[in-house]
């Protein structure tokens, strides 16, 4: 009751469960988790770290974070720091951050995972780290992207978990179980696999119809007054930003070039059951893609 | 004041430019517009015309609209037809339909227009028909698919006007218009050029992209589990009926194959800059799929 108002708010926040927190990147990812653990509380502090001057500013403007700090001054006044920046940078940055740490916990959101987990696989603090992949996204990006209820209802993928520390593990868990994820756990090969099926090659997909789209019609006029609800749907990813993507298709070469080449293969299918006039065929392939209704919905 | 009710519901059904109207084809389309035409007060009286029984059944227990008759029949009580069938069925019913009205409306909503336009351009009843195309649609089927506020914002076109006589076009110009579409009109081979860019290549894509992904995913239960919001709308379109978009494919097939022809080779060059790690190259194509952003939203 006598105790300092400074250290009960330190004493309530630690029962709460909430931590000090530092994000690395406010970008679309890390800005619209700011959202998520300012409102459901879990963070008693939240520090932004951003290379881009204007994101920084940006991201404190939006109230997206309370303050905004250098890498290192954020290491030091954190438990807990969130890696949300394009996957080459991931590669570089995380080796260099477990050096810095003392027993702070270090997650990151990456679309890719073997190359990373590989990289820091012997590191003597390799146990605070945790590997997670939120299966969400939009296509747009910066801080000013950052969306309420991120994240929500969508799959949650933490990757190598038998390699992170149990403490840090919990409470990676417990952060995306409040913010209504479905929590998974895979190795970091299959996760990458997977990734590649039932993402990566959507943007490929969706890059390649705005292309084909741009070049053949030549009206953008006409684009922009015919295009109806699925063409929108079909190419809204291709809004997505190269900074992002071109690292994760580098990194995941070998499983995005499989499922691509796949992709072509159907294509040239369809285009020759329409060349031949098969109608019969072509009503097979449409039924099989229909398929995906057991799925999807 | 002391006319009979009926005589006076005609009347003012008539200053209301209310029509009698019936649908052929009460699945999603003609569903989702009979839904429009009742709550706009375009129709005094709205009569289905559907092949398959069941259909019929479904579109009176959800009221769809207000009686179920055979084409003939429903040709005689009526002011206005609205063919909502599949483009192949159109080719073949159109002509036949035309040779059966009075001075009645006879309009489509069919995808291509070139064939459709052509099979009936000496038909002595022409001027009675109007072609219209509205780009709006969803990938389920059948009058259980019919949604409310479907066609609204939305691009209509209009293709060879002026073939049709001015007090059909002006009728049908006012439907649409009160339905809250934004008119258009073009000649039917331009058209088929653009639907092939802005709708028909969108559903090649999505049905591809579902046959690529159930091919190569042998997990079901991983596809379901994690798909992300990205991967969703890239592959909804895949749920699309058969029945409706053989006959499209076939009826435009020599633009869709030109604009598949392009779509392959787009994602050739993706393919070809990820096997050489041409980083430079892939930054290049992404940056010109985001043009995009100029055109959509």
């Amino acid at each position: 009751m006598n105790k300092p108002v400074k250290e009960m708010d330190s004493l309530q926040n630690e029962r709460a469960g909430r931590k000090r927190i530092a994000i690395v990147g406010i970008g679309l990812m890390g800005g619209s988790l700011a959202i998520q653990l300012h409102e459901k509380k879990l963070a008693s502090r939240l520090v932004g770290v951003d290379t881009h001057a204007d994101h920084a500013h940006k991201a404190l403007e939006l109230e997206l974070v309370d303050e905004v700090m250098n890498l290192d001054e954020a290491i030091k006044v954190s438990d807990v720091i969130i890696l949300a920046i394009p996957v080459d940078k991931l590669v570089d940055l995380l080796p260099l951050v477990l050096d810095k740490i003392e027993n702070q916990i270090v997650l990151d959101l990456g679309s890719t995972k073997s190359q990373l987990i590989e990289v820091i696989k012997n590191h003597p603090k390799r146990g605070r780290y945790v590997a997670t992949h939120p299966m969400w996204g939009t296509e747009y990006s910066g801080p000013q992207a950052a969306v309420r209820g991120a994240f929500e209802n969508r799959a949650l993928i933490i990757c190598n978990a038998a390699e992170s520390d149990a403490d840090a593990l919990e409470w990676v868990r417990g952060m995306y179980s409040k913010i209504g994820m479905r929590l998974l756990e895979m190795e970091a090969r299959a996760h990458d696999l997977h990734a590649a099926y039932v993402s990566h090659i959507s943007h490929i997909t969706s890059f390649a119809l705005a292309n084909t789209v741009l070049q053949k019609e030549k009206e953008d006029n006409a684009i922009f007054e015919l295009a109806s609800a699925g063409f929108e749907s079909t190419v809204r990813l291709a809004k997505s930003n190269p900074a992002m993507w071109v690292p994760i298709f580098m990194q995941n070469k070998e499983n995005v070039l499989d499922v691509l080449k796949e992709h072509i293969a159907q294509l040239t299918r369809f285009k020759e059951s329409i060349e031949k006039d098969d109608k019969e065929y072509l009503t097979k392939l449409i039924e099989e893609a229909n398929r995906i209704r057991r799925i999807i919905k």
